[in-house]
């Protein structure tokens, strides 16, 4: 499949985390880290609230995109698995899942918890988590 | 911010939806699909398992990437609200997000339920569901 697209970062992450000390998963001790986002997607943002969660998108920059096959949590104890069966960051399209909980906003910064994304990630996109049908 | 990256379909889905046809969620009475990957990430999907839920991730290469605020579910009724309060696929990276069930995998090609994206739609990535830390 010849075509491809294009992704352009809408903020980036701001936290303590680097490649060293960073968790497998926001749940897994993650500390608290801030969103900045650009001025141009301001009004994108502007209906997030404290106490909501939200589902963050990243692009992990620093993922190998030539990797098909891993053991699971770097052990090599775990059989090799298709990535697509793992949440390695190494695949095809390194794009992270981040389910966290927004504690604070201030402008284009967002503070967030459980985010296991190192300093300096790019941030692709916010969902809202969907709850059942009749409150959609 | 300057910097962007190349996202490369991995497949395609083939389904008998259509824009007029899609619902809004995946939950809300889509039908069953396929999606086909590309020969070159075979390894990657070599342990998916029918039975399994898995994350798609696509690209919803048929929206608009310069809308921020949107009524949700395209109703005027709703108030404007921020894109990235809403799942629209209208947002600055149109990314998309089913969680869906795979039926079948005949080689390339694994049957879904539970799949929004129209016919054609990119596949960019699949995740498991993460079950509870100590199943991890």
């Amino acid at each position: 499949m010849d075509e491809t697209y294009e992704v352009r970062p809408v903020g980036r992450v701001l936290s303590p985390l680097d490649l060293r000390t960073a968790p497998r998963q926001g749940d897994e001790g993650a500390p608290d880290a801030w969103v900045v986002f650009e001025p141009d997607v301001a009004e994108a943002l502007r209906d997030l609230a404290p106490g909501e969660e939200a589902i963050l998108l990243t692009w992990l920059d620093r993922a190998s995109r030539d990797v098909l096959v891993v053991h699971p949590r770097g052990d090599v104890r775990n059989p090799p698995t298709g990535v697509f069966s793992t949440r390695s960051p190494d695949r095809p399209n390194p794009i992270g899942l981040h389910t966290v909980e927004i504690l604070a906003i201030d402008g284009l910064r967002v503070r967030v918890r459980n985010l296991e994304a190192v300093d300096g990630t790019p941030v692709l996109d916010v969902k809202p988590v969907l709850g059942p049908i009749p409150e959609r």
